[in-house]
């Protein structure tokens, strides 16, 4: 009764997650086929107390799969994501390469699930920022109508990858030690630094991670009614992305009744202690499923609007767990 | 012709700054003053190519002082800023207490400088966040007149203290070689992590280093018209602390007009490269005097809006340097 499962980009930081995701959630396979790179092919990584081999990624990989989990950039997915859907899979794809195709579904399952049935081979997993903001806009979308949202990202490392992860802790430690470096995969000093997001700037001033953030949530709300301003940074942080969101509201919100939404909202968790000023951190997120939220307070700048906080695993929620939840919707499991 | 100067909290982070500031900018001095804690009093401090002595702050430290520039905590600024003022000195403090005091001015010399002429005594620098937004913030409020501001803070470990810069440091290191770490100043994990401000919450939801930012913008352009939200983070940088502000006008700004209203202002500084996808970043920012302004772009979710992104040295233009610009010009030097 298992699904024979191939992940294109095993070795990556998504491609590691997926593993474990899979594990924890023990996900029903027949099979599991790790795809990747000519240079990773020959290595195995660990799944469920065995070692499964790495195997280079081909056009014939996909013979018998059933489910592609992708995760190895935008041209990989370009180029085999067709070869796996003529093979009778469907991929559900971690890049943006797909995102915008009319006839590809954007997916978040807590609020999007219906669109899963649409898909024509491909589903796409939204950007890890949009998928973090998203599932707190929603609910209170949902109750008060959202007009507008100015929102800033605290981004992490790992959302450059595995590598960037660890060149942020490679550079750190050379400042520490006044050693020399040099980077590779990060464009701008990163210790004890930060940097606006080094996505290509566009026309409009905008970076392509800002124009996903508004576009994306358009597509998976199936709606443009809620503008969207971003600014999108990329803080020294390991792991799991922070949002500062202000959102301008048709209706009043109410505090009380909008922590009652957030609170009992899938995906979504509560966390903060007042009393002791503690609010959601990077560090309560990483590895964790839900998407942390706090600091509700009214705007008192204007009427009808909330300042809120929100915290997400961008490895997780914002990429590989969303996607293994958009397979389990598919595959019914 | 000299001014006979005293630092109170030499020790510290600003205080450091500021013997720095006065040796750079050749501040006229008769005398140079070195006064901290029982703690400190007995080490020394470069000045000049000499080395000057660190005395134990008292009451009495004051006699024949005209200038004193504060930096030691609120408290002690309660407690002895009025024995300076006794003595006939001129207190220019760098803490928060007195800033909302309606006899003392409140000032950033590029912006209110009349006010400096209307002290009783002591004069106020503003919170390091709010002296960074505001320097960019006023040139374009005077031409379009700004109705709304949204504020996301990345703030420093410097806000902090010196010894909450030497913790980050401290605990970066422990986390990359797996040691266990105890804090003492910083209230959260911060190697590779951020968090909310921690100073004191308040009923409204706003902590008080968000308040500051709008009652202080509000004292130092003499008017509340300009309605502000804020959320203030502190990120794992050392220093220099950068803000996404979104600003609504009441008329519409042009992005080129914009460009050349910030590049003409004093104290501010446009830093970007659109081609090589450059803009400011903390590490520009550090060590410099003016605050650094670039990703000016047109709101696209609303019209007379604009996003813009600032960097600033928090201990420099934030404490230090505008003190003494403050008393360049009460002392006309």
């Amino acid at each position: 009764m298992g699904i024979r499962v191939a992940i294109m980009g095993a070795t990556g930081a998504v491609g590691q997650e997926f593993l474990r995701i899979l594990e924890e959630r023990d996900f029903p396979l027949a099979e599991l086929r790790l795809l990747a790179s000519a240079r990773s092919a020959g290595k195995t990584m660990r799944f469920k107390g065995q070692d499964l081999p790495v195997e280079e990624l081909t056009h014939n990989s996909f013979q018998g799969i059933q489910l592609v989990l992708a995760s190895a950039g935008g041209k990989i997915s370009r180029d085999f994501a067709p070869s796996a859907v003529k093979a009778g899979a469907v991929v559900v794809d971690n890049t943006s390469y797909f995102r915008m195709h009319a006839n590809v579904p954007l997916v978040i399952p807590e609020i999007n699930p219906g669109d899963i049935a649409r898909h024509q081979g491909i589903i796409a997993n939204p950007n890890c920022s949009t998928i973090i903001m998203c599932l707190a806009l929603w609910p209170l979308h949902q109750r008060y109508q959202a007009r507008r949202v100015v929102v800033a990202t605290y981004q992490a490392s790992s959302g450059a990858g595995a590598v960037a992860m660890h060149e942020l802790e490679e550079e750190t430690r050379a400042y520490l030690d006044g050693k020399p470096f040099v980077r590779t995969v990060i464009p701008h000093p990163y210790a004890f630094n930060l940097f606006p997001h080094n996505s290509p700037m566009t026309d409009s001033g905008y970076c392509e991670e800002e124009i996903k953030m508004v576009k994306e949530t358009h597509k998976i709300f199936h709606s443009d009614a809620v503008r969207i301003t971003t600014t999108c940074v990329r803080v020294p942080v390991l792991r799991a992305h922070s949002e500062a969101l202000n959102i301008e509201f048709e209706s009043e919100p109410d505090i009380e009744e909008a922590y009652a939404i957030l609170g009992g909202a899938p995906g979504v968790q509560i966390l903060e202690d007042r009393e002791q000023n503690r609010w959601p951190m990077p560090v309560d997120a990483s590895g964790k499923d839900p998407v942390l939220v706090g600091r509700l307070r009214k705007d008192q700048s204007q009427p009808r609007t909330l300042d809120l906080w929100v915290v997400g695993d961008q490895i997780r929620k914002g990429a590989a767990l969303n996607a293994v939840q958009i397979s389990e919707r598919l595959f019914k499991v």
